[in-house]
């Protein structure tokens, strides 16, 4: 199975404009690619100048434009896609991904975790950490900062996701490149990072988008500046051995009933000369 | 505040040898050090041949030698310290980490996450993840391949840890090294990482013991293979600002609400041609 990223600047407020950029990198040789991950908020763009800008260039998912286009792509090259979506529910808008294969939409996950001011247009996610099976694997997503709660990579890794797809417009240079692949190291699964590139007014994003396998090395890594396709070659079977030792599975040996936040009395309590307290 | 480690050998079976050792490092000039960490299993050693060999040389906490030895340390240079500490309660051993001050014995942590044969040896650990205030500070242990679980990592950091301390005996070059310090940025929190040198039997144990900072960032980091002593200037006051831009609080931004396990219905049940299926 092949995954992969297109890295490219989705362009503010004209989703014309975006869709024939993808076109323009879809040209290039996919190598039979069967997953790929586009940045986020792709149908809209990221820094709004206003709630009313925010609004205008999100869409309802089953009345969406990008959604249909992205359908179709798959349609043709037999393809699944996730993709960052400025999405309008109602009156709501949320920062979400997209899942979409050749029969259509698969599912959404919506950003759990605001950044700055995300939080002036988006409402943050009310649908968990949600896993989708297309059948050769099974799908998790999260959405640029999300990377910086592993809690939430947790989740999606013992729901029982073989790739998490990772839609960005990260601003910072290299720390999720640093933090990506230790998540697909504690959790034993793939992780596709796509990051956009380019500028909107005072925001630069950092591209150097990567492909990281469960052993927490990297795959696959772009330029920070070029419009880029990533692929590479993986094994979904590496992502579901969690036996890490002959004697160490990851999840069996998780100790949940010990993971408690809850102050308790600390069964030390024989020594003399104890000046601390446990919490 | 500063805060260092002893990266040594301790001598599989020869506590007088082991302390004789760690001696000789506290000759070295220690730059006011008000922490210090020693490597796991700091009194017994760690390949054991037998169950008897594990047993012999372990120590009930509260009639130990090596834990007498310790607070007279603390008292002699107005320090704490963290060790390993093979721990003998009634008929069974825990691979422990124990807290002393100047003051005495101040906390003891089991290890949660045993390794490999350390499952013939030891009990998993049973007191959860506690913390420790020592008036400068609140303290976290962690053992060696409990690196691994981020979950206890973050239940110490939520329970209010600004250092974690991590006794190891650490063998696969590397990786910890790479994975502590982006523990260290995800809570904020600074780790020291003890490790120790030399071989026991057919085991090499990888050195390269490092202090990381709230950032992520490396301040100190020791050879593969040489006796040393690590120190580096900490700002306590860094470990306790969850601030990371003017509008996200790495706490506050948790949604523990939405990290459920529990397979929901999804709500997202419009789209025609789903194919997939929430878990």
């Amino acid at each position: 199975m092949k995954i992969g990223f297109l890295q490219f600047a989705p362009v503010l407020g004209d989703l014309r404009a975006t869709m024939h950029r993808i076109d323009s990198l879809l040209q290039e040789n996919m190598e039979g690619c069967d997953l790929l991950v586009l940045p986020e908020l792709c149908n809209s763009g990221y820094n709004f100048q206003s709630y009313e800008q925010a609004w205008e260039t999100s869409e309802p998912i089953e009345d969406s434009i990008f959604v249909r286009y992205l359908i179709n792509k798959c349609r043709e090259r037999n393809l699944h896609v996730v993709s960052g979506f400025n999405e309008r529910d109602r009156d709501t808008l949320y920062n979400s991904a997209i899942l979409v294969g050749p029969h259509g939409l698969i599912g959404t996950y919506r950003k759990l975790h605001l950044f700055l001011n995300e939080k002036d247009f988006f409402r943050p996610g009310n649908q968990g950490v949600p896993v989708f099976d297309i059948g050769s694997c099974i799908i998790g997503m999260l959405i640029c900062f999300d990377w910086t709660f592993p809690e939430a990579w947790r989740i999606a890794a013992l729901k029982g996701a073989d790739i998490i797809c990772h839609p960005s417009n990260l601003v910072l240079p290299g720390l999720a490149q640093r933090g990506v692949p230790i998540h697909a190291l504690l959790n034993r699964l793939y992780i596709v990072t796509a990051n956009r590139i380019g500028a909107e007014r005072d925001l630069s994003f950092t591209g150097s988008s990567i492909i990281a396998n469960p052993r927490g090395d990297l795959l696959c890594q772009a330029s920070p500046i070029k419009a880029e396709v990533g692929i590479a070659e993986i094994d979904i079977g590496l992502a579901r051995d969690k036996q890490i030792t002959d004697r160490n599975d990851l999840f069996k040996d998780r100790r949940p009933e010990e993971y408690s936040l809850l102050t308790e009395p600390n069964p030390f309590g024989r020594g003399s000369g104890r000046t601390g307290h446990g919490k």
